[in-house]
């Protein structure tokens, strides 16, 4: 057998993850990596963390785990694997099966031919159309030189103001890593939410919590970013407002890169990547293509989707990686859409579906919850958890979970994660058998307690009102009471303050009297978390009152200004 | 319908948990708690915490998390249940279905009628038969008062020597809260392993680490307790050795309290607990049994174990308090044996069966390997993690993890938990979607790496060989290359030294002529975490040599002496 020629267009992630797969597949392929930047195998996702101080030696988002640079002496020593850095490919010539390259520093051109070609071209930032995108002082949280201007503005401290244009998951990042280079940031999002992969109110705790750290402006976009000298001075909002600053961070989200391919008369998915079924071969088969300019299936909806993350780019570089060497044995099937984002002290992370995405899947019988408890005891300093979940009604399925709070949100996220990847129902999260001591959970983890609401929910047993409900019907006239279960020395710590009657749950079946004798006027209960709003509920259910509600997830997942 | 008479024997977890819950199915129940203790829902699992001085307040063990202490006013109060405690249920006469009562105070007596029972004892610590169980500085960690003595310890700061007798997880629990009391701690227990959950190997990584804080002696049983005056002075062992000492804690496990099931002619099962159907009821209709003094079935193996986890107490307590109010609806259908404790800075953990168990349950298709990875990018401080997956060679499935180390081992072993419970494989494993950014994991997280060298694995595509397996080798007289592929200056940190040769891995290709010419000499290679080490393995298998493995886990996965 003559020896396979691989080539590799892309040395970020997924490729090298690809090139160095095939390698031990098999030792004798001769194996290409060009790559347009100058770098290799950068680890992009830590770019926030370099730039926020979490550590200082820039090497360190280029090493092996041992600590070896992954440059191109390293890839081929190590791996004997070739590296054209500075080169980018300017065709792919299908019927000949040659890329032609162009040199990016010397200008010289060249062709090589290969028997399996693999895309892992990435994407860009996306760049909204406003003038003043050419101004010193605005960049994108993309690429290493981004990371580094960004780097260098945080160790010479001279920048005070800073705009970051985007609330998504990079604008959050870049907010934290900013604020702790001491800069005052304003966020701009142009929805009306912070992460879109939340259901709103979920993303309004997150809001709530980011507006202690920074100014936060919702429903605005950039109008223009203005200038003095070449150098920004300010952002203009669509609505007037200008806000002065001496650095605009521009992440609205990210495209996939696809001229390539599109040239090439590779198709391209109604998500905008390039379309690949789960061997990850595009429609020519001695192509493939993974990373970011992919789009893939998400699990649950069957939809095609840009699911850029870091993790799911490794993946299908290592199975494309196999594939080229062995034909078609490695199959990537596809996403669920996992996430985590780590919002200054808090995480934020989502599984499955929102219930937003439920409804564009035009799966409609959900029932959603939110639950809110310590991640570990009290007494092990225990930190808040919000998890909001959505099952499906009828089959009792999971379809998603939202996590968020400064307990232990990784542990969580990757629980939900698995019980979707094992179709798993509420009835079998009930009894799940997960590890417990102290210093790591609660006797009933948090992730059970919230399948446990969830099935006193589809049962029947107590109806739940979501904050975002009872705040709508607060603008109504209808008579309704409010109940906060919770001790005196609770309340006058915190509380709502919406107009809520105080009767501690240890007193109320003595001062049931004190209720409407109407029993199907509407009574709302809540405590801190809810538990004991739910066991209020059900002593008024028992007591005859027909029309009781908990507000899920208590006062703390109560997302709009409290009284205290 | 008359009012229903529901009497739970036992206060401690799972016989609250039965009764609040049957209290929220049924408000108007007449709900009984009798508790041969003082105290009720102690959090015992939060003992060694407050001795170790992790919180202060003992009230805490006994908080609501609303921080109420559940007494008896509480549960009257908050949940309207009666509960008496200092009384000892001495019989229960399953015709009239009454239970008779002392109080362990007054000395009275009584009986009380039941419609449905629940027994909730729990389980008491299995004693050795040795001489001096009675003296002063003896004692086990199961009660309060047992905790309240160990803490008076601490506080006193008198004691400067303890033997614990066991290495079960609770006699590790109380090594770690006695050293943070700064008593020197010697460890005894009478198997060749600590923690016998983990397969030798595992348990033999703990053991070398709590070496570092505790004497740590194997196969060693207690002969005698010897004391002067009434108070301990020594532990003197089976082999004669005396260790002087003020304090012994007898940790040698549990046996389920059946005493009073055995009198009412309820079933024992092979186990020694109660037996139960999967809602938790006896073979007496009107008698339920939940927490550590039942077995119940593991479901992988469907043989009924003891596994007394306050996690599985509570969850099982909430089935047995639906049940005995709405007739047999929920069910418990058993455990996977999920477990985890904390041994200082590590956590060790585990969940489904160990290899030890396997043979044991006669599944005896199984492949295993070893894991070593951080949990996160070093550049965020990540933390080492060794993992030990098992899984059922002909079909994939998972069968069972041991994970430890310093790093976040309790996501890990979450993630395997909930794996198992989805019955999932290898290959599903190989593309799961979890969370990831760099402050939570790494880009192909720590499990899946782990599946992906078990896909590795099974397909052929490299043999393994485990520490153990090895040291056994060096004893043979067999030719035999060890080849260290690591950098010259790790080689100078830390090395194995069992006679290896150090070839870098980037220089292998190069240098291959220093190997044997007789390619069917076995060549053992490793690096720090063996992913080199399988790189070199498959550069040598792919250059003719025939007879090569890799170690498992590389040298963070060496459990025995280094050189360095």
């Amino acid at each position: 057998m003559s020896t396979k020629r691989i080539i590799v267009i892309g040395g970020s992630a997924a490729g090298p993850k690809a090139a160095s797969k095939a390698r031990r597949m098999d030792e004798n392929a001769e194996i290409t990596i060009i790559q347009k930047a100058s770098d290799l195998s950068m680890a992009s996702c830590g770019y926030p963390y370099y730039i926020g101080g979490f550590f200082d030696d820039r090497d360190q988002l280029l090493c092996s785990p041992a600590g070896v640079v992954r440059d191109s002496k390293f890839f081929w020593n190590a791996k004997k694997i070739t590296t054209m850095v500075n080169t980018e490919v300017t065709a792919v010539d299908r019927a000949r099966k040659q890329v032609r390259y162009t040199d990016l520093v010397s200008g010289m051109g060249g062709s090589l031919e290969y028997d399996k070609l693999i895309i892992a071209t990435g994407s860009t930032p996306r760049m909204p159309q406003i003038p003043g995108l050419e101004l010193d002082g605005v960049t994108t949280l993309q690429s290493l030189p981004d990371a580094d201007y960004l780097r260098k503005v945080r160790d010479e401290g001279i920048i005070r103001k800073a705009v970051v244009i985007g609330g998504g998951l990079i604008g959050i990042e870049t907010c934290e890593a900013l604020n702790l280079a001491g800069i005052e940031i304003t966020l701009i999002e142009l929805l009306p939410q912070l992460l879109t992969f939340l259901d709103k109110k979920m993303a309004k705790l997150v809001e709530k919590y980011v507006m202690t750290k920074a100014n936060v402006i919702l429903e605005n976009g950039v109008a223009a970013l203005l200038g003095e000298n070449g150098k920004l001075v300010a952002v203009k909002l669509q609505n007037g407002t200008e806000i002065p600053c001496q650095l605009a961070v521009i992440a609205i989200g990210v495209v996939p890169n696809t001229k390539l391919a599109k040239e090439s008369g590779l198709p391209i998915g109604p998500s905008g990547g390039m379309m690949v079924n789960e061997y990850m071969q595009t429609t020519d088969p001695d192509i493939y293509a993974v990373g970011d300019c992919i789009e893939i299936p998400n699990l649950i909806t069957g939809a095609s989707v840009h699911a850029p993350y870091g993790d799911l780019a490794n993946l299908q570089g290592r199975v494309a990686g196999e594939n080229v060497i062995s034909g078609n044995v490695a199959r990537f099937p596809g996403t669920i859409q996992t996430g985590i984002c780590k919002v200054f002290d808090y995480g934020v992370g989502a599984t499955g579906l929102s219930k937003k995405n439920c409804h564009r899947a035009g799966i409609t019988s959900i029932e959603t919850v939110v639950n809110a408890s310590l991640d570990k005891p009290g007494f092990m300093q225990g930190k808040l958890l919000i998890t909001k979940l959505i099952v499906d009604k009828l089959t009792g399925n999971i379809l998603g979970a939202q996590v968020l709070g400064p307990g232990d949100v990784s542990k969580q996220v990757a629980i939900w994660a698995m019980a979707i990847k094992g179709k798993l129902t509420v009835e079998d999260m009930v009894n799940a058998d997960l590890p417990y001591a102290p210093p790591y959970s609660l006797a009933i983890d948090h992730s059970i307690a919230t399948a446990h609401i969830m099935q006193n929910k589809l049962s029947g047993r107590f109806s739940g009102i979501s904050s975002e409900q009872l705040r709508e019907k607060l603008k109504t006239k209808d008579a309704i009471v409010l109940l906060d279960v919770r001790n005196p020395d609770e309340y006058e710590q915190m509380r709502l303050g919406i107009g809520e009657k105080l009767i501690p749950l240890g007193q109320l079946r003595k001062r049931l009297e004190e209720l409407p004798q109407d029993k199907s006027i509407e009574i709302i209960t809540w405590c801190k978390i809810s538990l004991r709003g739910y066991e209020a509920a059900l002593i008024l259910q028992a007591n005859g009152f027909q029309n009781v509600k908990v507000l899920e997830g208590g006062i703390m997942a109560w997302p709009y200004k409290r009284e205290k």
